[in-house]
């Protein structure tokens, strides 16, 4: 299967999704749309990032790229099948979400796909709430479970452990939010069935959430609920910053900065 | 020189600084005073934090600590005098302060005592201005160039220099603030010479903050500079997660994540 198509399904993917979001602002009244920017690599591709500020949703990026180039000799070490050939071609879409409202929960969601000598898909989604809600929680898991089942009934559970391990702050001893799935360096002997798994769960993602924020997103809340939203997001920046292995690939590789960071929250406390 | 005495030196020297802190806050009409919380840390030592929120200082946080213990079997690798011996003992005094108004700078000050089976001092100052102003910078370098030359003339640019290349964040170019000095493994013959030029950093400090944050602690500014403070304070988040080996050192010996994350700022944007 041609990875040309394969980046062409993610930006369309990534179309409908920023479709949906604007959706769900029209539907307050908002006219937030995301204003889009496009960029290039040093070395080869570049992207697009999307950033919306609305009503409902108070900070949302939705980026794609299509990066091709070397890896460096020291990083190429710890990537498969770039051992001796440090080429690589790497397409995605990569989505957070920081809501404005502290009941509906902040998400985040990637799809990829990389070739080295090598190819493989990876991904996931997980949410981010501030005050869990079990109902909400197993609505979302259901979701991805739906999925992955429709794909292998063995992935969910692998996939739902990873994500735990993940999204997990080691200097907290806290998990991140309440879960969701992650997925890498999958490499089936069936391409095409891998990419179509990779899609459904972009297209879980985008319906679950939908719904998710649609049904929070008027809720009252009190000054108090702001404040602990924008502590909560504190322990997302940790996160992000010190352990997460997106962001660290984003850097080393000469990613766009902008883009990379666009996952940060428009307004953090550490009291 | 007994090590209970730079530890009791470094204690007192943190009460004054506290004293001209708060008395800051005083001359604005505010009773803000530090709040302390005690803390002990599992597998040896402790320290106290100090946290205020004033009005002049929206977060200021001026901690003391006395900690030993054992070096991580990795961790001893890359530390003087350790390679044999993994204990450790250390002593420090660690200031970050974000100040309420935009035009005020915030600032960084550390000073500490390690003892392996060497010993050495380190310690630094910087200021992290929101908009660089010539006359401030350059009267906060000549109180550090004061300290350092009554030492030994060497210091100050060789210190400066460490400064501007450590408080640097490479994934933006950009430096963090306007500098200062820092220094590492000071170890001359003359350990009390050493632990005199150390505390002496200390107190240069906190002589002309004093006086640059009374300068401008009561001018007015608007909203947009509020904004532009709080994006400013993004990049100092972004080098402490990132780059920072304090942070590092403090997390990998088992320091207190809240004393350590004492320095993130009170609220910060990433637009």
């Amino acid at each position: 299967m041609d990875r040309q198509l394969i980046a062409q399904s993610f930006q369309d993917f990534r179309e409908r999704l920023i479709a949906t979001l604007e959706g769900l602002e029209a539907e307050v009244g908002s006219s937030a749309r995301f204003s889009r920017k496009p960029w290039d690599r040093p070395g080869g591709g570049g992207g697009e990032m999307g950033l919306m500020h609305g009503q409902v949703f108070e900070k949302a990026g939705v980026n794609y790229s299509l990066v091709k180039g070397e890896f460096s000799e020291e990083f190429a070490r710890s990537i498969p099948g770039a051992e001796e050939d440090r080429r690589f071609w790497a397409s995605g879409v990569s989505v957070v979400i920081h809501p404005a409202n502290p009941h509906v929960p902040a998400a985040h969601m990637n799809i990829r796909h990389l070739c080295t000598t090598k190819r493989w898909f990876g991904g996931g989604a997980d949410l981010t709430p501030v005050y869990p809600d079990d109902s909400e929680t197993s609505i979302f898991h259901e979701a991805l479970k739906g999925a992955c089942d429709a794909a292998d009934p063995a992935y969910y559970p692998e996939f739902k452990a990873w994500c735990d391990r993940y999204f997990y702050l080691p200097h907290r001893d806290e998990p991140r939010g309440v879960g969701g799935i992650f997925f890498d360096q999958m490499a089936t002997e069936d391409l095409v069935a891998d990419h179509r798994f990779t899609l459904s769960v972009g297209e879980a993602f985008a319906s679950v959430y939908e719904q998710l924020a649609r049904a929070k997103m008027e809720r009252p809340f009190s000054q108090a609920q702001r404040h602990d939203q924008l502590v909560k997001r504190g322990r997302y920046v940790e996160f992000n910053l010190l352990h997460d292995r997106g962001t660290l690939f984003g850097l080393k590789t000469g990613g766009n900065i902008e883009a990379i960071l666009m996952s940060l929250p428009p307004m953090v406390s550490w009291p």
